[in-house]
């Protein structure tokens, strides 16, 4: 028997609707590239997101269309979440510092008709122009002031909106519509898109809220360090709105004297973003001498924060919270909300219950399973690679069939690539990875993709990538050779080598030499063998002089 | 285009399994009937609700059966909310406190086949049970010490439990099916039931979780003295789980002196119910001299506080928020959250921004209309009756067509039967009722039916029902009699004539005799001319000696 309520589509407009009602005095405070700091509450940034989707339907783009951005975090790219999903288009957010060669590929694969790109992006754009095969329009996220000279051909983000009325009639569109699209290098060959809907959008807001309560707390102000471009800055353009708090939005300084001075001038409560940059932020405490103002918690996700790390802070009374997700996931699976019996505990007892990654969000399932597929025991010991599953995880990627069936399993649970150990309490700690990347700065480096172009060089007759840890960018990539006879191929000149398909931070820092690579019982790579060889080695940048 | 999302339906049993993992040393502590208290953690809770499904299962009872409660609150009902949602029935709550017709008609029209019922209300279903047409069994809520020594055919709670396993696969039902039941007797006729299916209860508490940030706080506790049998306890059952709450359950003993030794005692931080109650409590605390405990907050709905009530608990440290709603709606739909700017403010300053019923919650949608059913603007001033639309809000009534036909208007939104105003930030201020109901204790009498009834005495040639303001209750019912003649029927013969038909205190209070009544243009009985004739009519109770 049904029940007998309403039908009304999980529509992500609704959420800004919804705060420019219920939480009118708060909005977006955005540093702009000049520096500036620019303030609109949410009714002024609904008003601009109506304007903007007028824009968009004169621009003759239809639902369905994928419209691409490229930019740092701002109050535009925000209205662009909302406008361009509430349209019934989907907004495509591209990673910047990508290579031109990703970058090429992701746009003609998502075939995006259209890209609003940052003042400072826009020679990028030039540059890759002519190779992006379905693009019509590029629009410049600025006035008048911020478009080149001689860009005869480039739109006005300004213009546009202060052509169009700001009354929008938001269709209802089935909630199972796409609404956004971004890619992840995580695995092996090509990107590929994670592609989401209205309704695991919505869905993910609420759970996350629901979920983070230490954190989203209502009338606070939370500042999202991680980027639009990245999974959606972990939803907080949709989270923060929804549970009324204030958004900072850095633009592009991120270095802890920015930081600092941002969240001590804004009143920022909570800061979102991977290790790294909270690592940065803590060398500006120690120098300054205390923490900035209102400062109380720290969201942190990408990579596992180290314990010094979590310790420091929670020494000076900022609560840090790690969460772990991926882009296939919207993308939050778990937060380390500490359980209600430990938040009086010492200072020791504190941060050793936020090691790991905390618990799973409602809605989301997990399962550990063996290497035949068999699930094994959530007891705290055994390992096993982690599936997800639930309204907020990928069935499938974006026009990949192939990368679809290496992913999901007969049940249709997504296989995460982490191995883990889940307790009975639902505690879920990452202790290796399935597949074989290594993560520097919150971002994936598909150690398969540099060795298949890196064995391309003469010199090379046979290589291998492992992770090597680095104590600010998480890991880094070092490039293990067999040598083709004599030859011993300099750094510089593999760099060279790989620069077309790799953006530079994804390069290798550094090749070791070997006569024979280790080898697993199956004929793979022993990665594990590798790692253990060299695990005394020391990256360039952090050998003594 | 779609997007590439996993699709699972919204499940209400997800709640519980998610809270005894993540939240698994909460749970609740219940008063029993004999004042005992008792505790179960969230993963006790689902062990137990395992059981009970098993049982319902055994007990023959199909997807889709109504399962009457006629119960207090406990953590057996909650139990029964989970067990039987869960497994595809449906969990059909009564309020004991109707009368023996209006619970026959109730029993008859859900068409109930099982009725869990606490020990103490055993005697109410005997001298119902040979007119309940459909009733297969009848469940005692306890142990067997509580069963009457000569009742064969009643069956024993805790006897089912210890009989089944604790494991259950619960089913992947669609989302639209229903999972509850409850009828309101709000406005005209017979008592009339909203249907609430799984993906209306999951994603109102997603939305009431992430709309009270202030009340359902993370580790702490809630007192519901709201009962489970009056739409689910407003959500509680659902939402302090989602939210990793202790759930205080007060059992029968709601006086000022009972709630403050247990909210002392059981470390109570927020305490929802309607104004009678926290009156009761504001005396308890005066004469004790302070506040109990962790007492932080409270959520005041069923009816308006009035505003000597939220200054004296905000006087207190106290934050009282007031919440409106509806059976036919969840029944959340809005809440005073203060806004930030206000809550450093005086006293006087939040008190008055407390007054009303708050802005809407995420997921709800309000329009007012004028008489014609056109729109009327959000200005703060101008009155109009209140439509609502949304997921969590019922398309029809169970099995009652025209009663459906009369609630929802052309573009299938809700018609609430209050008047209101909206202004430009959302804030609701219900005026008055467009219904002609009056409202005691937080529950609806109607005044038609009572009128419907008194007509039928022999010395009645006219009547007519006012709601009469009282400090405690809120409103009362007041009959005004056209004379048959010389006839002048007393209170006390009036009472015997509606009582087969009324529960006590849904009796009228007085007697007013009128020569006329007066009447509208459109010829109906002006119930507004009536009030203003008695308005200074003072009730029974209140009269000074």
């Amino acid at each position: 028997m049904l029940g007998q309520m309403q039908h009304h589509p999980l529509r992500i407009i609704d959420i800004l609707t919804f705060s420019a009602e219920a939480f009118h005095s708060q909005g977006i405070t955005s540093v702009m590239e000049d520096g500036r700091r620019t303030r609109h509450t949410y009714p002024e940034l609904l008003a601009r997101t109506g304007r903007l989707a007028n824009a968009l339907d004169r621009l003759n783009l239809q639902q369905g269309d994928r419209i691409a951005t490229l930019a740092w975090n701002t109050h535009r790219h925000f209205e662009l979440y909302y406008a361009v999903s509430g349209t019934g288009r989907i907004c495509h957010t591209i990673n910047p510092r990508l290579s031109a060669e990703q970058l090429v590929f992701i746009f003609n694969h998502a075939e995006d008709r259209a890209v609003f790109v940052d003042p400072s992006l826009v020679p990028l754009v030039a540059e890759l122009r002519t190779r992006l095969s379905t693009l019509d329009h590029v629009v410049v996220m600025g006035g008048r002031a911020d478009l080149p000279s001689d860009a005869r051909d480039l739109l006005c983000y300004e213009d546009l909106l202060s052509a169009a009325p700001s009354d929008y009639d938001w269709p209802d569109l089935p909630e199972e519509s796409a609404a956004a699209l971004c890619y992840t290098s995580g695995t092996t060959g090509a990107p590929k898109g994670a592609l989401y809907s209205q309704r695991a959008t919505v869905l993910h807001a609420l759970m996350v809220v629901a979920g983070h309560p230490q954190s989203l707390r209502n009338g606070r102000a939370v500042l999202p360090v991680v980027p639009m471009f990245h999974v959606n800055a972990w939803g907080l353009p949709f989270t923060a709105p929804l549970a009324g708090m204030d958004i900072v939005m850095p633009g592009r300084s991120l270095d802890g004297a920015s930081l600092y001075t941002l969240i001590e001038q804004e009143h920022v409560f909570t800061a979102w973003g991977v290790p790294t940059v909270w690592a940065g932020l803590l060398q500006e405490i120690r120098s300054r001498g205390g923490p900035p103002g209102e400062l109380g918690d720290l969201v942190i996700g990408g990579a596992a924060a180290p314990r010094s790390l979590i310790a420091a802070y929670e020494e000076m009374g900022i609560n840090v919270n790690q969460a772990w997700g991926m882009t296939e996931m919207t993308p939050v699976g778990s937060r380390g909300l500490l359980p209600p019996e430990v938040r009086s505990a010492s200072l020791d007892t504190r941060v050793d219950a936020q090691i790991g990654a905390g618990r799973r969000l409602f809605g989301v399932d997990f399962k550990l399973v063996d290497e035949n597929g068999n699930r094994v025991a959530h007891d705290g010991q055994t390992p096993g690679e982690l599936y997800v599953r639930g309204n907020t995880i990928i069935s499938g990627y974006y026009n990949d069939p192939e990368a679809t069936a290496r992913a999901m399993d007969k049940e249709g649970w997504f296989g995460t690539g982490d191995v883990a150990t889940i307790d009975a309490t639902g505690r879920l700690i990452v202790r290796d990875r399935a597949k074989d990347l290594v993560k520097s700065g919150g971002e994936w480096i598909s150690s398969i993709d540099l060795e298949n172009t890196a064995v391309g060089h003469p010199g090379v007759r046979a290589c291998a990538v492992i992770a090597v840890p680095h104590p600010k960018w998480d890991e880094r990539p070092v490039l293990v050779i067999v040598p083709e006879g004599d030859a011993r191929v300099t750094l510089d000149e593999m760099h060279r080598h790989l620069s077309d398909r790799f953006a530079r931070w994804q390069l290798p820092d550094d090749i070791l030499f070997v006569d024979a690579l280790p080898m697993t019982a199956t004929g793979k790579v022993s990665k594990l063998t590798l790692r253990q060889t060299f695990a005394d080695f020391v990256l360039p940048d952090l050998r003594e002089e």
